[in-house]
């Protein structure tokens, strides 16, 4: 009788067992986004979404945190900051983020690449390497670089400026032979107001110590893996700020200004 | 010892239980959507999404069949397909999609309603009802229809015809004094190319028998059913087809003619 009971109780265990190993990888090949790019352009700059939280949706990634305090980066698993003075810090897991994509990062494509002269060479590059652009690419690449230039938004406090007028005061950072990883991705044109189509990268040194958002770069030699991706998961913003933004104009040449 | 080892058996399945209870329920509050709207007025009429996997998404939505064969509509959970003959036909859950939208539907606003003169008296009804429009609702209207002027595509053959091509030739059918159910969504506006901005409905009569995509209605009374939704999932098409299409231009022009 008591063997008959914890026969039945294992079963149970087993059919849970099986139920949560479906349920627990609904699809890692998902790339998971928290609002969207013309929310941030529009100066949403609170989210209440925690990078412990965000780190169950990806090891691998870019955006921004509460009060645009800076670039974030996530490589390996671990999140970055990377403030205005250019220098990288340690990100709390209960830290917040206004702005973010992340997936698991898988090689699906890898190419050893040299002597790319700058940033707009290296897009044509990955764009030769793609089957279609109709799909999301999370896209790694750790080597020298022989120049990379990066800037790094400053915090902002309330009432908060739109993006395109933060990126005026935006210190720049240069830096010669480093070597270090580019994450990024890159988006098909439809995500137009959600994302930003085609490229965008962020940097990070070898040593971790510096890094932001990349303006331009000369890469002597370097690795590019890219992984596939064609899901998409998207969280909108559940504040008053949100709520009342206008996202009916077309916000791209703002965007253009911000990127680069 | 048996006793522990039962007691021990139940520890893990009630962990496990409630692992599983969180993995169950990611969030039912989530817009599930297959391909873009962009996609299917590029004559992707082949995917392979089955109905079955669907309905794990979603007991609530709208969307077509592979070979564009007919209007989908789900409701309660159940899946139905109005093909061209204006009639409904039971959907096998082995039968896939090229593109659909479906989520978990539960009601946040309600609102009894009557007297509706027109489509857009409806349009601008609802959009009074809403917090913002930079969310996703699906809304759900049962009641009576003074008239319903609905569509149904036909089936297509490859090579394929534009949607724009093949809505030429949809068969139209109006009914009057009918009840019935207007199951769809309205999507923000940074949605375009994605899916449709703005408001889509199907139909479906109260005996299940006839239906299809709303052009116009009368309503004589009803009851408004609105679920708010911040989280929106997109899975792409895997197909050579799809990889080849050309999405970078602006398609509104050729969904204003499909959707009206």
């Amino acid at each position: 009788m008591r063997m008959q009971r914890s026969f039945g109780a294992i079963v149970v265990c087993v059919l849970w067992l099986t139920g949560c190993a479906t349920m627990e990888t609904p699809n890692r090949d998902t790339l998971c986004q928290q609002s969207t790019i013309d929310a941030l352009l529009a100066a949403n700059y609170q989210g209440n979404l925690s990078f412990g939280e965000l780190g169950k949706k990806g090891d691998f990634g870019i955006g921004t945190f509460n009060d645009l305090d800076g670039e974030m980066i996530c490589l390996d698993g671990h999140f970055y900051q990377i403030k205005s003075d250019g220098n990288v810090y340690p990100v709390a897991m209960d830290m917040k983020t206004p702005f973010a994509t992340v997936s698991f990062f898988e090689t699906d494509i890898k190419k050893e690449i040299q002597s790319i002269p700058d940033y707009s060479s290296l897009e044509y590059l990955i764009d030769g390497l793609l089957p279609t652009v109709n799909i999301f690419y999370a896209i790694k690449i750790a080597g020298t670089f022989s120049f990379i230039n990066v800037r790094s938004v400053p915090r902002q406090e309330k009432p908060y400026q739109p993006l395109v007028q933060v990126v005026k005061q935006q210190p720049v950072y240069s830096y010669k032979n480093v070597k270090g990883t580019l994450v990024g991705f890159r988006c098909p044109a439809f995500v137009n107001g959600i994302n930003v189509p085609g490229y965008h990268f962020h940097f990070i040194n070898a040593s971790r110590t510096k890094g932001g958002h990349v303006l331009d770069c000369q890469i002597e030699q370097g690795t590019v893996e890219i992984d596939s991706t064609h899901d998409f998961s998207l969280r909108l913003l559940q504040s008053e700020s949100f709520y009342k933004t206008g996202l009916g104009k077309d916000r791209s040449g703002e965007l253009k200004k911000v990127e680069k």
